[in-house]
């Protein structure tokens, strides 16, 4: 029903997750009305940034530099090791500023159930890193989940023997939130991590 | 704070309408995991869509022909034209088979707020067109809003004299939906057309 071309154009779209037929025949026709200008602009930074960005080879997050800004800076902490499952992780700590140590950002989690396995997320690039490294501490930052559960305590099992703090970031209600819309996991969690009043 | 590749890409996908920074970032990120293979594919489809893809020289329906596959498809009632406002609006009564004449698509609706005239929607084009044809009857399918309405009773006033029944779409409230979810202008109509059950 649709031309050939544009067809395709939608089909393109739908590449990318969360983009259905509605969303992507919206986006589609809404790109036909866009300026020559802006099209361009849209077309060659899509082949820049496919070009240009690449991970960094100590850090795993990605960047379009040869190491990322973040291993290149001389005035972080390095004492401390963050590992996150997502390079998005990185962008979301640094724009709320409230961690100035390290990281590492691993290929997803471990998942049983999808035949995930330690090799699959980078684990071995990260053990290899701490051996090497002078960290005190490794912060666990991954999402409370059966598969970041999982990845957690893995980490932590391969890591024993060495002189390292393990921690991982704490779980439970979310600041604000009503206790009636958490589920049962998260209240079961938050229940028994509780912290004595000081 | 992101590489400017990306952060460019992300400035990219804002251009499309309904598309803010964070789901723009969701897009970039998606992207940039696309295997080369098909990024290359949604690349060129986006060339090629906005190389390719033209307005129909007769009803200005989008279309990668000289002329588009309903204006040249010799089997259609060419005694009946139906206006909409956008073409999305044909593919949708396409699809649903509902329709089997010509169909005159306008460059959205005349708008007082906007200062969108009728010459910027080109009427004077359909005018000309309903002229030098053949038509019985003109159906005005668009959106029953103020600008809807304001460009339909304006299409009605200037085909006056001519011979022809001009018709608008019904009104109401939607097969199926529930009353307390219409808004006042809805049931006001539905009130007004009502029918005589026969």
């Amino acid at each position: 029903m649709y031309p050939d071309s544009l067809r395709d154009l939608i089909e393109g779209f739908k590449y990318l997750p969360g983009i259905g037929e509605k969303t992507a025949e919206r986006l589609a026709f809404s790109l036909l009305d866009l300026p020559e200008e802006k099209l361009n602009f849209f077309v060659e930074s899509i082949k820049t940034a496919h070009d240009k960005i690449h991970r960094c080879p100590i850090c795993n997050h990605i960047t379009d530099q040869d190491v990322c800004n973040i291993c290149s800076d001389r005035l972080r902490d390095t004492s401390s090791l963050c590992v996150v499952e997502d390079s998005k992780n990185v962008f979301l700590f640094e724009r709320l500023g409230i961690y100035h140590g390290l990281y590492h950002v691993l290929d997803g989690l471990i998942s049983l159930i999808d035949g995930i396995n330690p090799e699959d997320i980078g684990i071995d690039k990260l053990v290899e890193r701490i051996k090497k490294g002078d960290f005190k501490e490794i912060i666990l930052a991954v999402k409370p989940s059966i598969e970041g559960e999982t990845t957690s305590l893995y980490i932590k099992k391969i890591l024993e023997g060495l002189n390292l703090t393990i921690s991982k970031i704490a779980s439970g209600v979310p600041m604000g939130a009503d206790m009636e819309y958490m589920d049962a996991m998260t209240l079961e969690r938050a229940l028994n991590d509780r912290k004595n009043i000081e």
